[in-house]
This record gives C-alpha cells, structure tokens and sequence, in this order.
C-alpha cells in the first residue's frame, strides 16, 4: 500500500437516489484513507456521493478474509464524511448491481443467477443479494425489533405539531411516523424533536409516513448524522414493519408474507416481511458513469 | 443529431468548488437537450454539477459561428436545470483549463500560453482567458457599473438585523453588504430581504463580506435561484469593486490597478481592477475525474 499515483478506476451509481463511488479494488491494493473518501465525496470539490464502496475481495481484505470461504466479495462500505458503515441496505443492492455489470458474478449461476443468492461479506456479516426480474436488486435485511412490552409512548415533534411514533429497529433505529401529510414534516433542516429524549441515546432516525393505497405508503426521512435524504433502505423497512402492524398484518401470526410498496423521495422500493421474521428490500440499481479518478483525489 | 446509444465521454472539475460536467464535443454532433442536461447534473441520479460546460467548436455550432473568426472554441454553458446561461466566470476558467489540458491550446503558443491571451467564445461575446503561472486560470469578466448618482440607498437583512449595501452590475445584479461577522448572514436558506424591493425586479445575488486584511476580504453569497453557493465568480468581482470603494480606491481615478484577495467558502480568488474599467479574476482551476456517461442519461 503506497501513495496513488495512477488514476483511480472508478464508478458512480445509485439506488432509489442513494448514491456511490464505486471503487473496484479486487486485490486490495488501496490505502482508501479516511480523508480520500471524505475528498472523492465532496459534491463540489470531489465526484460526489453518500458513500463508497469499494469492491475487494474477501480473501484479499484482512476484515473480511474469514468470510472468503462463504462470500467471494467484500462490500467496503464508508460513509461520506470517510468513517466506517456496516451495512447500508441501498449500497449492497448497488453493489450487487456492479459485480453483475462487471461479469464478476454470472447470470445462471449459483453465483447470483436469477433467483439464486449471492453472498456479499459486509462488516455486519454476510448479506444475501439477489437479481429479480426487471433488473431489481433484492438484499435480505434481516428482522425488525419491535417493543416487546409496554414501552414508554415515543413522540416525533416538528414546530408545534406532534405524532406518535413506532420504535423500530433494524440494526439502526427508527421512529416511525404516519402523517396526515409529508409536507407536515416541514423542511428537516434540523433533526425532528424525539420525546422522552432518553429514548434514543445514540440518536434515531425519523420517518414520516402517508397512505398512498393499500399496502402502499410513501415516506420521507431524517437519517442522524445526515439531514433529510432521497432514501434510506432500513428506513423503508422499518416503515413497511410499521404500516403492517397498524393494519393488523403481522406475518409470524398470519402465515404469509406482508408485502408493502414504500415511496420514498428518490424512487419506489418494495418490502417484504416474511413469516420467520426475515425481510427483503427490493429495488433499482443505477450506473450512470464510469472512468477513472484523478490520482490528487486519493491524496 | 439523434438519441445517443454510444458512452458519452466526460469530465468532472471546479474552480473554488463551483463544479462543473465538462462535455467534449468538438464537432457539435450531440443534442445535449435541457432534460438530459438536468438529469447529468443531478447530484444524486446523475453525476451531479452546478453545472455543464459543453466543449464545442464555434464553426461547428450555429450559435457561435459568427464568432469561428475570434474564437475557435465555444462554451455551451448551461444551468443544472437544463436552461441556457450566458457566462459563468469560474466556468469559463475550468473550460480553459479542460482545453489545455486535453492538448486543444497549447502552452507557449498565441493560442493560450503563458501569459497571452486565449479568446473562448460564449453566448455574452468572446472572453479572454490566459493561463498564469502556477496553475491559476484568469478570465477578463469585462467592467463593473456602479450606480451613477444619488441612487436609493439599499438595505440587505436577515432576521432582525439589516445593512447598507452597494448596488453593483457585474452583467448580472449583486447587492454586497459590509457585515461584522459571516455567521451574520445566518443560514441563507432562503434569499435574504433586499429594500427597496423595487430595485431589483429580475432579483439580486447577495454578497455579506467581511475584512480579512489589507485588500483581502472574505464572503458567503446567496445566488439568486440556487440558494448559497460555494462561489460566484461575479459575486467574487462585485466584492472587490466594493471593497476598493469603501477603502477609497478608484483605479480610472488613481491610474492604477487595485488588486483583493476574495476568500469564498470554496476557496481563494483574486480579483484586479484597472484603470481602463477591466476586471479580471484569477484562480484555481482543477479536473477531479474523467470517464464516459451512461447513454440512458443523455436520453
């Protein structure tokens, strides 16, 4: 690992308008520092994006060789200010979306053929990813955690109006909040007031929810950390969890799947709640250019 | 000129974080339509940009093709929604920039080496650009025009506080107003209150400066229609002029050049004004990737 001086291969993509900086590293060669992630995101000054991903394999990744023998590839994750991220359920399906346009995995193949899994190692573990028709992503994102007892009542105030809201967790928490209108939520500048504040030490993210139709809503979201945003893949499951208990589906009871179409600002995503628990994120996943960055860029 | 099925090469770059897609198109053979210029500076679905800057020959563009004689190039500058703008300052410096750097001009020649000028013609009429030593780009922005005689006198506020400001015409309407502080300018999410609000019917960019040393002064700036920016190169000129009138300079009068430093959030720019009423400003220039579109972009 030394100082960049050729250019970069690089891509950016995005799903439902959550975007990347794909970095094809197979062999892990690159010293991907914190600053040069923090640079190539800069939407000004660098290419842009909520995050890279840097494309490795398991074997090739000290973090991830334990994986090797259960996922080829290595979803290098870092958020855009260039700290570490487990998982973001958006990037994987980008990430996915990339080894196939690449020709590292194979349509038809146990490898991520149509309808078949493939593995992806994330610092979370391995994540499942599969090709749907019509060129969706799908990631199984693992089960919700809901209040098993009775938990204190949690509020999600934006001036002077207030809503009570569904603690959800995916691995990251939610406050999960139906409106009469997404324009109640205001501008989200600033992080909507979450009460009792004790609720969420380590912060919370919030969603705002309409009915758009039967098991269809639509969403928008503050993600801690980083203001409003065009989506949010846990963010949509914990919003699809929500919608399905507030209208009496509860898929661990029922015996089927709960299947919810979730609107959120940058597109449409789709979720499904299986009856042991799993859940599914199912969605686009964009190119929109590729070439290579200059070496400045990676310091 | 029909829809593009083939990769469309391009460049991302900025001058002081004022970023553009850069789009070579020497022959004029693309139909780059308003649509698809949105949907490439999208900085979420796209690549994102404050702008494109479409690298054209003026023979080979029927909108410059008076001007083939004077300029060989023309910057088919537009604006990230799509419409038609006719100069942009730290556009045309990284349009240079991208000339020089994919050999088009070469160093040492008439046609843009070291110190000579180089014209580019855009839709307000060829502009010249010359190349100075250590990398930095100028551009001649023309002369400022100042208000004549005893004009209204305008203020500029936020919240409960307001200022005096200079009126200055820099092709485009600025309002600079001299503040104790850059935080006073508050968060500028939406245009600060101009008074009279008959002064500028078509809306003002509006400069808050303060003093950073002798003929060196900092800004933030609120464009009209985009809300604070990064940098401006106008509003970067409107300053200097400012700033020269307040410190009791006047080049036409004292027969020399008065010559600010002008920090803007994105960086540093220097701005000289001469005797004869030219104003020119000079900074960075950089290239930060390089590679080909997706065609589904381009429509």
């Amino acid at each position: 690992m030394s100082t960049t001086t050729q250019p970069v291969p690089f891509l950016k993509g995005h799903g439902t308008e959550n975007d990347f900086v794909i970095i094809p590293d197979p062999e892990g060669r690159l010293d991907l520092t914190p600053a040069a992630v923090a640079r190539i995101c800069d939407r000004r000054a660098g290419v842009g994006g909520d995050g890279v991903l840097r494309v490795v394999r398991s074997a090739a990744e000290p973090a991830a060789r334990a994986l090797a023998g259960e996922a080829e590839w290595f979803m290098d994750y870092r958020n855009a200010d260039g700290s570490v991220a487990e998982m973001c359920g958006n990037g994987v399906r980008v990430f996915a979306h990339y080894l196939r346009h690449a020709g590292l995995v194979k349509d038809g193949t146990a490898a991520g053929g149509a309808g078949e899994w493939l593995p992806v190692a994330t610092r979370a573990g391995v994540r499942r990813v599969r090709f749907a028709e019509g060129g969706d992503v799908v990631v199984d994102m693992g089960a919700a955690r809901l209040p098993a007892g009775p938990e204190p009542a949690v509020t999600v105030a934006v001036g002077e109006r207030s809503w009570p809201a569904l603690q959800v967790d995916m691995g990251n928490p939610h406050a999960v909040a139906f409106v009469g209108d997404l324009g109640d939520a205001g501008r989200l500048f600033d992080p909507p007031a979450v009460a009792p504040a004790t609720a969420f030490p380590a912060g919370v993210n919030v969603e705002f929810v309409v009915d758009r139709g039967p098991r269809h809503v639509a969403l928008r979201v503050h993600e801690r950390g980083s203001g409003e945003t065009r989506s949010c893949g846990t963010g949509a499951c914990a919003v699809a969890v929500a919608a399905a208990r507030r209208g009496g589906l509860d898929p661990a009871r029922d015996g089927e799947p709960a299947v919810h179409t979730v609107d959120v600002p940058g597109g449409r995503l789709v979720v499904t709640e299986f009856p042991n628990g799993t859940i599914t994120l199912t969605g686009p996943a964009v190119l929109v250019a590729e070439g290579t960055l200059e070496p400045a860029l990676l310091g």
